[in-house]
């Protein structure tokens, strides 16, 4: 069985990381900023109604720390549709006010690993994992992101495992991430030929102190301590469209 | 057998990615952008037809995620000719609506490690060996971009292996490529002594999740797991200069 | 026991670091000026009041060299109010006079690994503990800040280490920094989960030497010397408003 | 035999890589325009002089892609010198059309890896070394620069192998190099001390597929398979002033 | 004894690094440059009264290459003064024509690996000691600096060496220091705890070779060979008052 078989997808994913150009909007006098606003919260309108319409799903979040002041989690159907929702984001005034920082170019993706040796039929004739593939992005209080790499260094080369090695400790692994069940609900996008890391891991939590604990308490994990490199992480708080009109509120 | 002596060579490449500075392309008026699209939609007639006569190949896409948000791809005869397509864009107005983020210099390269030990003749007579020297891009609705290098770190070091070793790693390299026959294409450029990685790989597809699928199964593969060094991965939708002119409407 | 039970956790962190903007500062008029300090010790006068009530801390210092001017060391209770205190300093006509260069996110942090392994209760109900997850930061003549990691690779792998090797390093390494007692003060936060380093660490003295001697003295301790990763170091002066009133002075 | 004795030195060496600031240049009147190359006409002429008066060379090249769009490739008796032709060329005006981008600071240098290990006299002495430091830059069609560094990684520490042992995987280098006699010239110039990189590498040739040839043979020989780090890579076209008066042309 | 014992620390030191903005200075008038030099002459005046009265030194070259045009190495006894000395040079209008591109905080340091084990008494009582840890900095034609650190790489590690080693290998690599006096002066200045890397190295010297020269054959030495790491390297020209002036003129 080949490894790309090991994995299945559901929606593409965009994170849309960006800074506010606070000297520009402190600048802009109120009818701008309303016109502004007004145009962002259309937009917003639309992701809402698509994801009313189990289309895609969105989650806007506000980034603690300089890195940026907000993300825009997107998931799409196709890389056209997210493709789009740029383009449209970037042609509102809103977008002017703003600047780009970092993106993450992605798919939904469930491994394979934690099946059954034994198991038959599609996988995805089941509900669950349809629904894992295609989900509806929670709106907890907090997110955390970050992308992330199996390491391939000499000795520690994750590529060159056995299948059955690689089995044991991603077990051993998603056994620390379900004791977090209902404290902490992860989406991982697989992002291998997509973007520059190999995935992404979006952690999400009314307690952002989970964040830490879950992460540290997988670094002892071997697939993470000898396997793992990570990128930068971003954390922050979850907006609505009345509590982004509050921040931006001058 | 000198090791240069392994490789064919065809047209140079030029992979040129730019973001769109949006803010100023929102703040011109109807008549400059009608004059800027103008300008570029005539160039890529010039592309066209150069593509036409055989004299080189263009392709240009739209890049998802902040890291571009256009790619061109061109092919040609030689390097002054490229640098002739660089300065003629950058003169246009479109240019002055740009802000350049990457670019890659390379050029289409044929590996001779799938040779059978006992060929004679010059290859360049065979003209299914010219074809792909010389091709004209695929029109595919996705492209993929990465650049890539062959590690060089203490035991993992592709080049002090033996011709033998390389030879068998890359063939089986080659069967995972072939394995995606109709699903996915591919254009290796190498740059070794013309940019900053080894070689670039650029992959065209109607279907974005197999660049994922291809590359993914590819990394477990000897030849990527221990001795694949990658870059930044880019990748995006195609572009007609209609589909452009849809992108640009404000 | 699991790892993530070895810490204790308090208030969240933030280090803003920024720097001015000479020339725009120099081209204001003294209005401006007056108007941006003004709204700045407005803030800072917010801040003392949190301190006072005990709602969080916080430490004002110009810093060293052209990596920052100025950083902000933020404690509170929530990552909301970490982010509130950023769009409130945003909406400054000070901040528009400033440029951001890095920033940290993080949470204060005690480390169990001194515990005595026959310890029982609550920490948290242990008054010194309490004081020292929730500490009003010292305002000693100089501070010195750095992000850190334990170093995962290959041979030298924290992570893999059994928590008895762990524990016997941390102890020697606390050995030193307690021989610092009354010339260095140290606030751990850890920041696994929340940004790109594993922890941040501050150290406050009326003496910059001691950071430098310590440090140094620590980098032989095999913790450090096998496996610390350090980021970038900022050593910085105390402000106060008066002071920074006097540096702004044109 | 100390190491330092082993290279003879020659002409200081400034390659300057910039882009052309092409939206300023596009929004610049014809007289603006007409002056901006008549001031960098009149340095190329004090260049040229100092080519024919054996005071120094210069070289000047179009470069292919985004990292550059010119280079000035300059060799002089001192550092003074180099840093006077910087100053005058920051003064004129077509240097406010310009941004810098990289730059490299080295001497021209002759190892003595090849040296016979009984020659006596001084090699200064022997009019075809004394001109090979300080020589007339060719005027080939096509550049190739990059730095590189020898490894100490390890057990792949060049610095820490024999003299013997260096002398033969150098002189294995050398018969390739050699190989190439007629179709690349090649400057090396020190750069320990001076600069980044421990040695910049300037390749010229009127076929710039030779320099992925040169480069990609030598990369299997044991000297750069195993120790050698390489820097960004530039390549590009041959420029006279009147080539670039084309370019330049709106 | 502890390691931190066996450095002395004198001066704290401050490299300052800037390119200046040539377009900016092109466009400004005859009265505006002459105003903007006034300024920082009038600076230049404190910084030698203060040399001339033993309170701190200072050197300023400047660099070849476009990593900076300019460098200000101020010692001083405090890290209040050098911040001051930061805040009053970005007043000056001067400073409104740079932009700052790379500095270093630091502090002379003298190590006691060359001292005999029997020695007694405060070696800060001995005057050429004094005089090494508050120097007054040489005007050599030429400043080379680079910062450095000792390398903490699994087999190759500094820091886990014994003390005997490194004594060993630090006499070593004095006696090549040594053979260099008369040709090459060396400020070494630690920057543990202070700045991003561990030791910054200025060396002066009237012959820009000797730099090279020295590096190079150091290169060899196990201690440099086998553990040191180095930063960016830094080259330039010594500039007074009336050569700047000459450099400004356009």
């Amino acid at each position: 069985m080949n490894e790309a078989a090991l994995t299945l997808e559901g929606w593409y994913a965009l994170h849309d990381f960006r800074l506010i150009d606070w000297t520009k909007w402190n600048k802009a006098d109120d009818e701008e900023r309303a016109h502004a606003l007004d145009e962002l919260q259309s937009l917003w309108s639309d992701w809402t109604k698509a994801e009313e319409e189990k289309r895609g799903s969105t989650a806007v979040y506000s980034i603690v720390g300089q890195k940026a002041d907000l993300v825009q989690f997107h998931l799409r159907e196709t890389l056209e549709e997210l493709n789009a929702m740029e383009h449209a984001f970037n042609k509102t005034s809103f977008a002017q006010y703003t600047i780009p920082t970092y993106s993450y170019v992605s798919i939904v993706e469930l491994s394979n690993y934690m099946a059954k040796p034994g198991a038959t039929g599609d996988p995805m004739d089941n509900p669950e994992v349809a629904a894992r593939l295609k989900p509806t992005l929670p709106k907890s209080k907090h997110i955390c992101f970050y992308p992330m790499n199996k390491k391939r260094d000499l000795a520690d080369n994750w590529y060159m495992l056995s299948m059955d090695d690689r089995r044991a400790m991603m077990r051993s692994h998603g056994m620390i991430g379900r004791s977090y069940a209902g404290k902490v609900k992860q989406i991982i996008t697989g992002s291998v030929g997509l973007d520059d890391w190999e995935w992404g891991v979006t952690l999400f939590s009314d307690d952002a102190l989970q964040f830490k604990k879950l992460v540290y308490e997988m670094r002892f994990d071997e697939v993470s301590a000898r396997f793992g490199e990570f990128g930068s992480f971003y954390v922050g708080n979850l907006l609505t469209p009345e509590k982004l009109n509050d921040i931006m509120k001058v």
